[in-house]
């Protein structure tokens, strides 16, 4: 633990989302100088955006000087931290809700306590934690954060699915249990089934008895998507084009016509999924890949009473949700241990921040999700 | 009050949703010929169609012989019965939820008690009720039912209110309480704003101190329509041209972003619709005038958190919410006695069915919903 007379606040290290202090010059930076020691945060590497623009030529990697963790701050050594596609529509600027820049990237991972203020309890260096809510800047060696945000988690856990497992796990969780009441024996519908979250989807239901009803796009590899899906309790899988017959629901021999669906491509994959559902079925939209809008007919509201809603994890991650998805957190870490809630994830040293970016914005082809290692 | 030897059972008569003993013959008739005299029905007229099709085409005034009123009969003397788009669209065969044919048309009314069965309590002859639940038949002069399926309804009330209460404004009261709550000062938006039920919601909205944000076609007359709107309590009215600005919501001055809309056109409508609409808010279609469906962008789901439902008045008929319905149709119909719900109705003759009929289908030009008087 670093101990140094030159320093800047833990505050403005706390608050990287606005790290202007890189502008300043040592001048200005010496006029912050105190006369009494401090703890400290070891020296940090952070990957920093100056502008929003293409994340490949926008993001950098820069080193961090040590930040004070006061009374009530934790200092997190981060162990690991997963580059999602959200992450990299705030660098593009596209996402709705995204930081001031300057910036530091990622929103969600999992690190080990490193230190901790002196007014700190119920942690302790060697802990294992994640930030909850989560918030951005994850892709930096060190975070001095409250201890309020940290939320601590079993140090057997893979740290793969410790740092993934909200964005994508709990999303899938909660959209199981949020919109539509579903019993053992019911069923689900979902397109995108491929996709983590799909994948995840897939894994609970089937934990709960709930039959999944699964679409994937056509193309090469499709048939083994389907092999891979139905290891992970997939009841039905099919291609776009298998459901491009007159009566979609003979389709289904020993499953039950579905409740809800989830969309996370929109355009005619998503007519697929309304076809599928039930009178009064629920259809929740967390995605839109093949970038087309929903079409829903006049009749499927009035006469087939479908409900259309749409998922943001964001509104779960509020202080008043927030018990009920930590203990989410904690079951599905759980089955992550246990080995019933698995994807395919790609780690990746943190050295090598840039060919993961590369393979996460799709440059080298298909690709696991990457996952920074630090 | 007629009573013969010649009669067919009142269960037949009843269910004229059915009515096949037309084809019988005499001789068959003669069989069922009964020992005792019966209380029984005036002998009634009736449209009918025995096929759907073409209503012109299909439909033919009947003669329909008397029928026994049973002890727990009421047999009513139609006074009025609209001629809905949805009674039109049952003949055509169109209405997803249609009586088998041969059947008698209409589906509301209003009508005066003519006699009753022995076993009747709380309705006496000169009493006048519409049907509730409605149903099928009620285009005929006389209706012979149980008493349960009648609701009294106060002889103060003009006739043609009465008689078209359940369809129109029923609809627009249960969809303004049924989704989203509203205080006084919020504001609810809607499209297809001359229609009935448009008119309802507005007249509704304003005694609740509730804003409207009101959208017609641009059409000629549509500046008589704005006035209309705005004699009815309409906040603001836009023709949809008018709508074709960049930021929709800086042409709301006073009222605020509204949390509830309603659609009742699809398409291009619908999206200005949901344009105006608040984070989190509800779109209900409760139909689809322009035969175009309802797009969606994906970001309006998940970001703007919009939900998307539809109406169908069939369900808040049951008789799960009968009680509450009965409630808000005795406040509708007080509404209407103190000419504070209204809208434009043409009385018809009975005798003159198909010039109305005509009418209601668009053959001569733009007309007031037409009412059936008997």
């Amino acid at each position: 633990m670093a101990r140094v007379m030159f320093m800047r606040t833990a505050a403005v290290h706390r608050a990287l989302i606005s790290p202007v202090w890189w502008a300043h010059s040592s001048g200005a930076r010496a006029q912050r100088m105190r006369t009494f020691s401090a703890l400290m945060s070891p020296p940090s590497k952070a990957v920093v955006y100056d502008q929003e623009g293409s994340p490949d030529s926008v993001t950098r990697v820069v080193e961090v000087p040590p930040v004070e963790v006061k009374e009530k701050d934790v200092c997190v050594r981060m162990l690991a931290a997963p580059i999602n596609p959200s992450d990299i529509n705030r660098i593009q600027g596209v996402y709705p809700v995204r930081p001031p820049v300057p910036a530091v990237g990622g929103y969600e991972g999992v690190g080990e306590v490193h230190s901790v203020g002196p007014a700190v309890t119920g942690l302790s260096p060697g802990d294992w934690v994640i930030p909850f809510p989560p918030s951005i800047g994850t892709w930096q060696s060190y975070i001095v954060k409250e201890q309020s945000v940290w939320h601590k988690v079993d140090k057997e856990t893979p740290p793969e699915y410790a740092a993934t497992v909200i964005v994508n796990p709990l999303t899938a969780l909660r959209m199981l249990e949020d919109f539509v009441t579903l019993n053992s024996g019911d069923s689900i519908v979902q397109n995108g089934a491929t996709s983590i979250v799909g994948q995840c989807i897939t894994q609970i239901a089937k934990f709960r008895g709930i039959h999944s009803i699964n679409i994937i796009r056509d193309r090469p590899g499709s048939d083994e998507a389907k092999e891979m899906l139905k290891r992970l309790g997939a009841d039905e899988v099919f291609t776009e084009s298998q459901l491009e017959v007159k009566n979609l629901k003979s389709l289904l021999t020993n499953v039950p016509e579905p409740a809800l669906g989830f969309n996370c491509v929109g355009g005619n994959s998503a007519s697929m999924v309304l076809k599928f559902l039930r009178q009064g079925g629920t259809m929740v939209t967390y995605g839109g890949m093949s970038k087309k809008p929903v079409t829903v007919s006049t009749s499927s509201f009035i006469f087939k009473e479908l409900s259309l809603r749409g998922f943001w994890l964001q509104k779960w991650l509020t202080s008043e949700k927030s018990k009920e998805s930590k203990e989410m957190i904690d079951y599905l870490l759980c089955l992550a241990r246990e080995g019933k809630l698995k994807y395919e994830m790609e780690l990746v040293p943190f050295d090598n921040f840039h060919t993961a970016l590369d393979k996460a914005l799709g440059k080298l082809g298909s690709q696991p999700k990457q996952v920074l290692k630090f």
